[in-house]
This record gives structure tokens, C-alpha cells and sequence, in this order.
């Protein structure tokens, strides 16, 4: 009988090649948002298809199978083999995850899906552009069919929306998050309410007047620098999104955008994505291909970039060492501003149409939005054409507010279009690991908040590489969060945290301590 | 039995999966040359060698094998199905042997030479930057090692060197070559040497000033659309060595370089891999994936970017347009220049080291350097570690002059890198048909001259599309020569137009006429 760690050997090539054209085809994606002309759209669906077909006709063929038969307990799904240390159990548990979920979709489903959804991307952008939903529905409707289809082949205990999630977030139900989001969204409201009664509310247009786009770019890379992206090992790069993606640890690249009258977007930008860089870069490279090395969930994922876009990137701690800097980029805008000003205008709180540019007060709100139309629709409550009209109600439900075109309504987002329902709660999901792994760092690391304040990014950046993006899949996320914080996962640290910040910036900070 | 027409079409499919695999390594190869951050280089060589051996293995496998025994005999390589139009039996034809020569090539040594010749190509980017032979020579020894591997697993009849011009120029060899650059040596060598005895030589001072970097690609991107270069299915970007690359008749891309101080240089390079670009953007596109929607051959593919950059490009015909707008763009170094003297300037003829940059006189003297030393080192008269020397010799041989770095001399082009041995004769064929190709277009266009002096590009463009690039591979490049011009390849059309348009520029036209 063979050795078992012949088996596992086997088994890494194979996975190693799997990944190979994976990321080949994540190129081809980065290439389609960064470069391709309009014409080549139909030419790159087909590739994109040929390329995941390939990869999951390989990952769930009979010799994978065989490997992990020898090395797995199916009825488990755990590592049965003995003399394997505890990354090769967690790698062996992973990958069967992986390989059971893969195997239940047909071949011919995934070449469809992906060749539906790179179509229906190209779609999105000119509808968005035009503002024309009906230009979009037969795409969105195709997209909805074909995931209801997945849902079938997935199957799923409690409710079909948890086939869809269980794909960016192993584990998370919707019957987990329902009274997550009702606690958090009291919380918001409750905090929304306070900000409404400021008599005197900071004031942000300092952020909005003309700063130089090339100085803002310099300022962003400037940031990704200390903050310890490795530019060596990725990129900074323009596009109409900004996104972060990844072909190794050793090329991973990031995008912002720049407009002349907003210094928030290519801030913000730049350290939101710099954050699932660092990830991106931190993962253990001799892990390469296997699930050990590779990102845990999209929730964990969005907590590195919203813990540096937001627990550390609008803190007075960060402003300390940065303003200073800022002030050099633009004498004529902010020479005369003070930092507690600035800090305050960074942070005001106001309903607003556009997920990507809302405050940490109101975000959550529209992640809430879209995870109750997603389940209505995976709930067949509601079909594709109505989304316009229930977008409008669930926006003045939430935000007391209601777009008047679809592009700033319901066709803001890319992910319906790239087929990624079940996605968006893992937004809200990384903010609220983001505040638990924030706390926790400051416990680990005593000198984190003065080393902030000096502009020294590094040992916050050494934490999460160690305690996070080390860990590849190795924990789950619950494991994970047990492991480093000792405690589940609550509503509570996130909402202390939004208290603490907006209620000293809106003056009602007493009131939360009474 | 089934139906000839259901193998033939079990192929086509099989073979556009292929073609997919083959274009999103294109891809990334674009991008190791335009994007990729330096410190990913060891994954994009494994990423690429894992594309090209999965395409090359499917490419063998044996349903291919079983659909080709059913529609071609092994024994002439020609289709034997009966029922077959034209179209399906150069189909055939052509994948016969493109098969036949795959399948001489094991998987394994195409992953090392994929992932020898990524690296080496970065090393050498690398080694010329430091004008340092010694480091690049160890991945340059390995790639020849590998180049004499090849040779014994493809054979050849009558020369070792043939097995590589065969995959570049299908039926070139050896002694078909050295007759033909014999006779072209001793035609350039006199016309260099009227060159040389010419008491006033043009002065090509003018080019070499400063021009605004922006308004020079202006400049070439007009000349690209008046060429009928489509944007919605290409795009030109920067990069240090211009290329062509195409995913799809509708992803065809071009890059250029510019210098302020060089106005040749970018304008010559938009129009060279303009042609290059029309060439990939004019295949059938329903042929795409099989041989009747790929390029014919290196040569003819150099035929058509030469022919746009040399007969067209560096013609008074052109420029009776082009020069009145050219000063429009740059009024203060071109306003008081006569046409007559822009266009003596660009077709001044001088020895110098540069491939790129040589004119049209000399540059196929450089072409028989490259030729004698792949010829020596492939015959094992020379070893890897001695080109350096060998390359200074026969410069000083063919051209009269001696690089001082190798930098400027071994080491100036990427293709011995790339692992492209046998490549380099291409460029003089490609000089050779076109000069026959411009003069039967001119035979079959009779208004083509006073076109182009009117700026009307589209009916050469036409010309063209339909002799040449909407044929793909269904005829050989003699047959297609043949079948266009009526007359076998010579090196005479190509002189004779050298002579007139030389002797023009530099006075001694009557001498030829004698």
C-alpha cells in the first residue's frame, strides 16, 4: 500500500495545474475590465468558458477522485489517512469540500454559466451607460435561470439561497444571518437617528472642491507603499471599478479611480483594495494551489479591506501621521484645514444612492437592501423585471431615499450580472470581522495605536499576515475568529466602534456612555 | 458509416478548444510583455508552460487522431473522404500536418521548452538592460539544447536547420535559401556600394529633432485608422519592442515605441504592425481555430507589414498625402521642409547595428548575420558562449562596422530567447513578397497609385484581404505567390524596386537603366 504522502504529492501537481488555469483565466477577466476593445467580448466569453470548463473537468475527474478516495473518508468528508500532520488534514478536508461541491455541477453547466455571465457583464456596462434596464433584463434573466439551475444541482438543507452562499462564505445560512442583520440594523438606525438630531453636523465639502488627479494617484500609491504593497509583486492600474485580483502571490494587482472634484474615491480606493492585496500578496506561496493557500472566504477577504479602508484609513490615529503629508500634495485646498476637521468631514454620515461611496454608518443598509431582494428572488417572490420597482421601495425602506434612474438603482453593481447572487452579505459579514480583528490587534500588539500614529503600518500589516493571511483555509471562518479573538461572531464590536468614532465626530458621544 | 461532413465537424470543435487554450497563453504572454510586475515571472513561466502542454496534449490525443484517420490518408497526408469541397480538404491538409509534427514533440518537453524560453526571455530583458552577455548565456545554453532536441524529435531530410525554418515557413529550407540570399547579397552590396560613391547624399537631420511624444502617436494612430485598422477590434499600446498579438480576429492588438528625439521610429513601427494587425483582423473569421483562419506562414505575414512600412510607408506616393498633414502636427520642424526632401531623409541608407532600425539597403543584411550564425551554431561549428565574438565578425563582414556592446549587437533581438531559431529568414521573405505582391496589386488596381496619393489606403487594404488574408493557410506560400503574381519567389522584383526608389533618392538612377 502505498505511502499516503505519495497520494497527497500526486494530488498537489494535479491542483497545482488546476490553478494554473484558473488564474490563466482570471488574467483573461482582469483583461476584459482593463483592456480588451468592445468588439473582442464574444471571443473572450468563449475563452473564459473553454478555460473553467477545462478547470473543472480536471478537478472533478477520475484521478482526483481516486487520490482523495485514499486519503479521505467520504462519509466524513475529514482525512483518514494516518501519519498526516494537521496542514495536510486541513488541505485534505478542504479540497474534498471543493471537489464534492464542483462534482455536482454538470460540465456543460459551467461552460454555459460562464459564458453567459461574461456577456452578460459586457451587457451591464452599455445598460448602465444608457440607463436602460429592458436592455439588460434578458441577460439578467438568463443569469437568474441559470442559478436556480445551480441551486438544483447543489442542493441545500434549509433554504436554496444557502446553496449560493455557501460559495463565498463556507457555512453561513441564512438563518444565521437574518438576526445578525435585525441586530445590526437596529444598532445603524439608532446611530442614523443621533446623527439626524446634530444641530451642527461636520461639513465634508473640503473633500469635494479640484485636487490635481495625478497628486491624488501619487498620494494613493504613497499609502499602498507604507501600508507594505509590495510593488515589486503587483500593480496599481485605472479602471471604471476599482477591483484587486490575483494570479499568484506574486502578481497581484489592484486598480482605483480618479475624479478631479472627489479626493475620497482614489483614496479610499487605493487602501480598500490595497487591504485584499496584502491579503492576495500574504498568502503562503509554497501553499500555491492547494487550499492552504488560499483566501478563507469573500467575509474574511472584505474584512482585510475594510479594516484598512475604514478602522485604520478614517482614524484620527492614521490622520496623525498622514494629514501632515496630505496637506504637502495640496498647500492650496488643505493648508489652512485642521486635522480634526478633515477627520470629521472623512466621517459624516448621509443616506446616499451609491453603495461603494456611503458612509460606515449607512453601508450595511444597502447590503440589507440587496439581500432581501436576492431572497425574494431566489424565493421566487419576485421575478427579474420587477427588481427596478422593489429597488425603489427597499431603498426608501432603509434609507429614506430613492433613486430616480436604475443605474444609480438597481444596475449599480456588477455582481448580478457576473452571476455572484449570494455575494453581497459577505460585505456586511467583513466589517463586522474587520472591527473584531481590529480590537484584537490592539490586545496583541500594545504599541499598535502609537505605531499608527507615527505612520508605521507594518506591525498592524505583520499581524494580519501571520494570524490571517498565513492561514489560508486551514480554519474555518467561525474557527478562525475563535482562534484569534476567543469569541463568536457579534454585532457588538462594530457597532461600539461606529459609536465611538461618529459619536465624537457628531458630539453625542456622552449619550452612548450613559 | 458515418457522414465525412459529422468527423469534420467533431474536429472543428475539438480544434477551437485548442485554439481557445492557445490564445489565453497569447495572452498571457501579451501581458508578461506590457503589465506583469517583475516579481511574477516564476508563476506566469509556470502558467504558460501549463496552457501550451495541455493544448499540445489535447492537440495529440487520440480522438484527434481517430477523426483525422477518417477523413485523411496517413500515407500522402491528403484528405481521402469523398464529398470534401476545397475548403475541407486544405482543412485537412494542413491539420494533418500540423498534427504529424505535434505529435514528434512529447508533452514534457514542450512544458520545459514553454517555461525555458519564459524565463529566458526575462533574464535577457534583464542582461541587455546591464549589457551583460555572461548572464543571459546559461538560459540562451538551455534553449539550445533544448532547439537540438527538437531537431531530433521533428528529423529533416537535409539539413538539422530545416526542422526549425519548417515551423516558422512551412517547405523553406536551407538550400532553397542560400542560392536566393546569395543573389540578394550581391544586389545590395552593388546598390551599397552606388550608395556609398554618391557625392551628395540625403541628409536625414530633419527626423531627428524634437517631436512632441503625444502629437507623434497622434500622428500614428491616424495613419492606422486611414489604413483601415479597425480600434473596436484592436487597441496600440506602449512597449519597449513593438509587437502584434492576436486572440481572435477581434482582439488584434498593436504596440508601438516613441522617442522625441526619433520621428521614424513610432511612425514606422504604428504602420509596420499596422500591417501585421490588418493581416490578423482580415482572417475568416468562420474559419476560426482551424488552419483556414490562421496566418499562412512568418514570411507572408512579415510580407504584410513590410509592404505597408517600406512600399507604402516610405513612398512619395504616401507622402503626396501624408506629408501636408504631418506638418499640420508639427509646423515647426516640418513648415518650411519640402516633400521631396522629407521623403529622401527617410530612405537614406547607412550601415548601422540596429536590426530595427536599419534601412531597407542594408536590413536584409542583417537578416544573413543572424542566418550564419543560427546556421553555425545548429551545425555545432560554434558554441553558445562564442556568438558574442562571432556576431562582431560577421557585422564587420556584411555591413563594415562593429558593435561595441553586445548589448547593441548579440543581444538586440528577443528571438533566440523566445527559443525562435530559424525565424530570422522570414523577415527577408517577407521583404521578397512583398515587393511582388505591391507590384501586382498595382497590376490589378489600376488607379492604386493615385489612391494612396490621395490618401484613399482602403483599396490596397481590400486587395489584400481578399488575396491574401481571407485564404488562411489553404494554399502554401509558393502556391499562393504563385497563383497572385503568376511567377515563382525571386529576389529581382524586390531589387529592382530598391534600385529605382535608391537611385532616385540618391541620383544615380540612369546607372541602373544602362
Amino acid at each position: 500500500m502505498a505511502d499516503p504522502t505519495q497520494h497527497l504529492t500526486a494530488l498537489r501537481s494535479k491542483l497545482l495545474e488546476i490553478q494554473h488555469l484558473k488564474n490563466a483565466a482570471a488574467l483573461l477577466s482582469w483583461d476584459q475590465e482593463t483592456h480588451m476593445p468592445a468588439g473582442g467580448g464574444q471571443a473572450r466569453a468563449e475563452q473564459l468558458a473553454t478555460l473553467q470548463t477545462l478547470a473543472h473537468a480536471k478537478f472533478v475527474a477520475p484521478e482526483i477522485e481516486d487520490l482523495l478516495l485514499h486519503l479521505v473518508d467520504p462519509a466524513t468528508g475529514l482525512a483518514n489517512a494516518d501519519g498526516l500532520d494537521d496542514d495536510s488534514k486541513a488541505l485534505l478536508r478542504e479540497t474534498w469540500r471543493d471537489f464534492s461541491r464542483a462534482r455536482k455541477l454538470p460540465s456543460d453547466f459551467i461552460n454555459r454559466l460562464e459564458r453567459e455571465c461574461s456577456l452578460a457583464q459586457q451587457v451591464w456596462v452599455e445598460a448602465r451607460r444608457r440607463d436602460d434596464f429592458l436592455h439588460y433584463l434578458p441577460n439578467l434573466q438568463t443569469i437568474v435561470t441559470l442559478k436556480f439551475e445551480e441551486i438544483d444541482y447543489l442542493g441545500y438543507d434549509e433554504h436554496p439561497y444557502d446553496a449560493l452562499l455557501d460559495t463565498y462564505e463556507p457555512g453561513a445560512t441564512v438563518s444565521q444571518l437574518q438576526p445578525l442583520f435585525a441586530t445590526l440594523r437596529r444598532g445603524l438606525l439608532e446611530l442614523l437617528a443621533h446623527v439626524r438630531e446634530c444641530a451642527s453636523p461636520p461639513d465634508d465639502q473640503v473633500l469635494f472642491q479640484p485636487y490635481d488627479t495625478q497628486q491624488q494617484l501619487a498620494f494613493g500609491e504613497l499609502v499602498l507603499r507604507k501600508m507594505g504593497y509590495d510593488f515589486n509583486r503587483g500593480r496599481l492600474d485605472l479602471s471604471a471599478h476599482p477591483f484587486t485580483t490575483s494570479f499568484h502571490p506574486t502578481d497581484v494587482r489592484v486598480t482605483t479611480r480618479v475624479f478631479e472634484q472627489d479626493l475620497p474615491s482614489c483614496l479610499f480606493s487605493c487602501i480598500h483594495e490595497g487591504g485584499h492585496g496584502l491579503y492576495d500578496q500574504g498568502l503562503a506561496q509554497a501553499q500555491y494551489g492547494t487550499p492552504l493557500g488560499e483566501a478563507l472566504s469573500l467575509g474574511i477577504h472584505e474584512s482585510q479591506s475594510r479594516l484598512w479602508e475604514n478602522n485604520v484609513g478614517r482614524s484620527k490615529a492614521f490622520w496623525t501621521h498622514f494629514f501632515p503629508l496630505l496637506q504637502q500634495y495640496f498647500p492650496a485646498q488643505l493648508g489652512s484645514v485642521s486635522m480634526d476637521r478633515f477627520h470629521a468631514a472623512l466621517n459624516t454620515v448621509k443616506p446616499s444612492l451609491i453603495r461603494v461611496e456611503a458612509d460606515e454608518v449607512t453601508y450595511n443598509l444597502h447590503i440589507m437592501v440587496r439581500f432581501e431582494i436576492e431572497l425574494a428572488l431566489i424565493a421566487q417572490q419576485v421575478a427579474a423585471k420587477d427588481l427596478p420597482g422593489l429597488w425603489r421601495e427597499k431603498m426608501q425602506e432603509y434609507l429614506g431615499i430613492t433613486p430616480e434612474r436604475d443605474a444609480d438603482g438597481v444596475m449599480q453593481d456588477v455582481h448580478w450580472s457576473m452571476g455572484a447572487l449570494g455575494y453581497f452579505p459577505t460585505y456586511t459579514l467583513g466589517n463586522l470581522y474587520a472591527a473584531m480583528f481590529f480590537e484584537q490587534a490592539h490586545r496583541d500588539v500594545p504599541t499598535l495605536e502609537t505605531d499608527i500614529q507615527r505612520g508605521h503600518l507594518l506591525p498592524l500589516k505583520d499581524w494580519l499576515n501571520r494570524n490571517i493571511h498565513q492561514c489560508g483555509r486551514q480554519y474555518s471562518s467561525s474557527d478562525l475568529l475563535r482562534r484569534i479573538t476567543g469569541r463568536p461572531l457579534s454585532v457588538e464590536p462594530f457597532l461600539s466602534y461606529l459609536r465611538a468614532k461618529i459619536g465624537d465626530v457628531y458630539g453625542f458621544q456622552l449619550a452612548w456612555h450613559a
